[in-house]
């Protein structure tokens, strides 16, 4: 992907979902300018912009918690961008798995979760 | 969820990221205001608001391909809401499955699919 393809809104922002590539949870939205998109594609870790503090932040740069870019798309009006992710730990600064954690949610993340330990189970043993 | 939870931005729209239920597939991002999140919340059918033609828009109502709400959550800072839906077909008005769609994400995609489809037939074993 190339940041030219991209429609930034009026703030010269596109809102970036992320998704853990591995399970499929949607772990956070958070926003991206022209800058933080390029240094994502550079370094293959997620950059954002903070709106808030009007600067660009590496997730995980304090935390620990980096998120390393597997795949990054855009929609087909080209003003969203998903991010599929392998996350060092969990992506919500309230120490959670996702920003969407609430106890019903966790029961469809465990189920995808376990579903995916499964078939990287069977997926081990054909490869032995 | 209840409406008065969301913070609206200053254009009174929340972003709504709506994710296939089963397979964890993002479907798409789209906009909701105050009247379509409650419209959403009563009827269990996704409504937007739609920011080029300024009104609400029921997904499906054209095309038929309905979005059926299973799970309706907001983030950490209650900006984002997360939809987690049944659809009753493509949730692309150009036809594909989401509107995130490459092929490279179509193999990430299949394979999640191909997991659930599994995982189904062993709790379909589990009851009978």
């Amino acid at each position: 992907m190339n940041s030219n393809n991209v429609r930034f809104n009026e703030e010269g922002l596109v809102p970036a979902i992320v998704q853990d590539v591995r399970t499929g949870d949607v772990l956070m939205l958070a926003y991206m300018n022209e800058e933080s998109l390029q240094k994502t594609i550079e370094t293959g870790e997620t950059w954002f912009f903070s709106r808030s503090r009007k600067e660009l932040w590496n997730k995980g740069a304090t935390s620990g918690n980096r998120q390393t870019v597997k795949q990054l798309d855009i929609d087909c009006d080209q003003d969203t961008i998903l991010i599929q992710v392998e996350s060092a730990g969990p992506a919500c600064h309230l120490g959670t798995a996702t920003c969407f954690t609430r106890e019903s949610n966790d029961d469809l993340r465990r189920q995808r979760t376990i579903v995916q330990e499964v078939a990287k189970q069977i997926e081990k043993r054909k490869q032995s």
